[in-house]
């Protein structure tokens, strides 16, 4: 039997006007508007402060020490794609450097999510080519193993499929299917306008208390005032 | 039995000409005027490089993905505190982001101590609001569960009681108790002149071995020196 | 029997036009040029992104909180060095801070690389002492047992002998044993030379597939292609 | 939008069979017999060393500190199957224990996968009820907040499906597509037969390096013997 | 000002009848009489699966790699006592063995409570002295720095006062407060009485649903059951 | 440059007797008789509660996800060799299983040591094959990439020479020098001698404070006792 060593070609990516009304919110927006879910694991970390992330999911299943798959999954890149790799292990040797970012850049790929190491990241930084990694780590690695692109895959704890739309920005990263991008982004929509609003009521000193009229529920919780 | 779902309103602050004072140290030397305790862990991190904190505690314990305590918090905030955010399980959830940072703002407060998550990391940082957390992550939180306000809690392994001084800058987090925050801000103030005075000493090539007088001691213990 | 105590006066030290050509490259490309091998864990990050090291290593073997042996080591630096301080067990205690990167700078050292906590981290970003530790901590240490200075140490996992030439930037430590730190500083330039072609050739869009030949070692691993 | 709250009642379970015929097998064949993928992370352990499963997955996503979909979870138990619970942040709450365990067991419930807390070992063990979990914990849950039954769900970085089959023993916990469970079976059994000849081959004296002809891979890759 | 060096001789043991009565009942048990209070982090663990404490606490706050204060704790130990270490900072060192057992069983204390590391793993075991603790780890301490006896600690994230009652087993541990140990034994009394009757309930077939009346509350919280 | 791929096939092994002798210690007595250094890390657990080794180390640099190395080493082990296992990055896949091991209990081996993972955890414990390693994983290997065997390696953070003792029990791992083997040898019998009796003096019940005579150093040192 064989699960990897397989690339898929023909993925369907998601709507791109979605995916563009997408890119307007940021990653805890997001994740509301679909209902709390959809988050990697918060040990995924920008490798700059500014870096954001807004694409088309390209998928790639990498073996441990060995990045043959990103030159792999570099053919399969179209504009606005972005990268999320994941691993068969845990592993954080530097699957992915300078080189590799060029190559991703002249196709036109937005950014990489990798549940990985990455290197060279003065250059990356230099280059804009945002990323988002488990670490941060020279360590080199080999070409000897086939793992698989576009195909499902658990990244950072949230599963990616080929097409998907992933966010990213300094509140980590968020999936989601392409099959709902365009609901998620109206959604989003609608409740940013309406935090625009809340602001200025918590800005003159409004409490949520009263705002969001919790005082009953608490005091039948069984909430007491002492002194 | 029932040791959570309190609110306590009335609490003694420390004294603010020793929360002034104290405001004007660092970290690692109030630690030192202490005599070596009141640390909080080390994983607990500004979510910007320049955050720095000092101000009264009110204190609040949480339950895992539930921020409805923040709210609770926010009415008994005054002028100078800081809420001091535990957790009774470990939970890294986003308990907290811009609109409750503008409620906290509103009530006079100077920041946030969490041993949990944050999101809206990009908002908070031009709001200006300082936060040292576990975790930056969008995770939302519900509102169901009651936990406490101003109650002696255990936040990220330091003891803190409503009212006591915290301090946090880019070298951690540390907790003064309010009955000896005058004795410890003057002792702070006598160490810092200290080593003010140090500073040249060192700079001018002296070795600490000599400074401290430090080679007896050494050679007592058995030092050897070999080629 | 006693293995511990110990201070070595003289070391050779890596040859300093080796050591200086060393400067030149990123720790990526070094690690490279030596074979993949000789990295610190990722763990160790500079206290500021800007850090970066290239010196001659004068090690220090610390006990848990204490950092006695740390002012031994200062007496036996020269200009160039970097102190590598490894610790008997996993402790992130604040060894170090600007006092005594004010008595190491003023002996020449050019950073710290510490398997532990450093505190006074914003006068040290202000001094542009360049230091890679495992935490950020303001908790004080004590000056009360030997360790021993310039004997082989594990530093975050790596081994490090007195006089080995340690480079460390944004992409983590590397460090190369004095008797082959030519022979890599030229590996490491042969390697950086071919990197600049190569990086024109992917930013034209020729993809590594082609470039490296590995299409023909792709299929005969069994890759497959589906649409 | 709502991507929680859903209990999916009609799940389509694994072919009886195959389950039957791997429940014969080790963990590690059954990864070996899939081509290597399909593992929990290694931090999910038994709570007594005999702990053995191989049932059908009846899925559970949680909300941290919450257990009310295990009480869901029961109902929708048929004998053979084991409750595959994911959370939807990182949470080691005691989500389980004796109680809960006596009404599984009383569906025919054959275990639990848990990537979180469990309490109550002590009598789990005595009831001979296998679980797997991340942790041992005494923390309380509330039932406050929906999660699902019977949807797709990561769990220990592992994607699981409602009806898979999933097999653990103390070689960690792997999870066969119900679609291709006879299809593993088969291939595990083919596998197994093969192992025992080897390790009577072994056992003789025979090398790895010449019964799997590696020597002149290993020549060719560079291998270098010295003396 | 001087926080540590501190031996207090005079302790207000909780009353021994709560003490005997709370030993009877599990951590799990105890922890939910209290309201879901007081559990240590669960990274604390037994050396052997049986052990078991109930006593009442004399606290230590150890320096790191330092157990002097271990030895001043043991002349302050009474029939009953179990002690309870804390240490200024993370540290896994070994500061208990064999020897120090030897002394405390001497004295009449029934097991320790270490946020650090144990040896002599081997030898505790036969003598049934339990002990739980972060690690096992043979690391030898000094004698050189003070610490404290019987002031109030933080060990492994909970509060614990010296005469507190602390319960362990394969569950975890948990502190009751001396003030309310008579209250918590008699509350985990009559939760136990209730917990007998469901288990058999739920072994009949009850489900939980049914048995705590869930099923009206999952609908208004929105629960959606699909085919 | 080439630091890879090298196996070295006549080293030193530490003398018969001298490891003959060291058996005969716990891990804990051994370290503590080289003046406390030579421990691997606390993570290395062994996978029965009674493994114990004693034996002089042949060791592997692995490659990340690759056991190609075991193999190379199995030719070279003799009886009474222990295998020590390190890897290039931090890496747990199951490098280890039960073919490899009859492989190695065929040439006389007593045991493994790896910084990494091993599977068949219950056919090891049936060999009574004793492993120390840092997780229990299924996750299969590759044969693809060249380390080494016989260099000089750290292992979990602690230098190995081939050739070295190294003794593993349920305190840990810790590695003595073959040149020191014999001197450690009689310093731990010596050591062990005395241990004895100071259990009974403990036993009768004097204190550490009396026995090592420390109250007039705690005085010194400003410990105070109040009531």
């Amino acid at each position: 039997m064989n699960n990897l060593g397989i690339v898929k070609r023909n993925i369907t990516r998601a709507d791109k006007a979605a995916v563009e009304k997408l890119s307007r919110f940021g990653v805890a927006t997001i994740h509301e508007a679909m209902g709390r879910v959809g988050l990697m694991k918060p040990y995924m970390r920008p490798i700059y402060n500014e870096a954001k992330i807004c694409g088309t999911a390209v998928t790639v299943l990498l073996q441990p020490g060995d990045n043959w798959m990103m030159h792999v999954a570099a053919e399969q890149l179209q504009p606005g794609d972005v990268v999320v790799a994941a691993c068969t292990t845990d592993n954080a040797d530097g699957f992915f450097g300078d080189l590799l970012a060029t190559s991703f850049q002249a196709r036109g790929a937005v950014g990489l999510i990798i549940d990985g190491g990455v290197r060279d990241v003065k250059d990356l930084t230099e280059m804009k080519f945002p990323v988002f990694s488990k670490a941060i780590h020279a360590k080199g690695t080999i070409k000897a193993t086939l793992g698989s692109v576009n195909v499902p895959v658990v990244c950072a704890g949230a599963q990616v499929n080929p097409g998907d739309v992933v966010i990213a920005d300094i509140d980590g990263v968020v999936v989601v299917p392409a099959a709902i991008a365009q609901q998620v982004a109206d959604a989003a929509e609608a409740r940013e306008a309406n935090e625009g609003d809340k602001r200025a009521i918590f800005a003159s000193g409004v409490l949520g208390l009263d705002y969001y009229k919790m005082r009953e529920g608490l005091a039948k919780a069984g909430l007491r005032y002492v002194d």
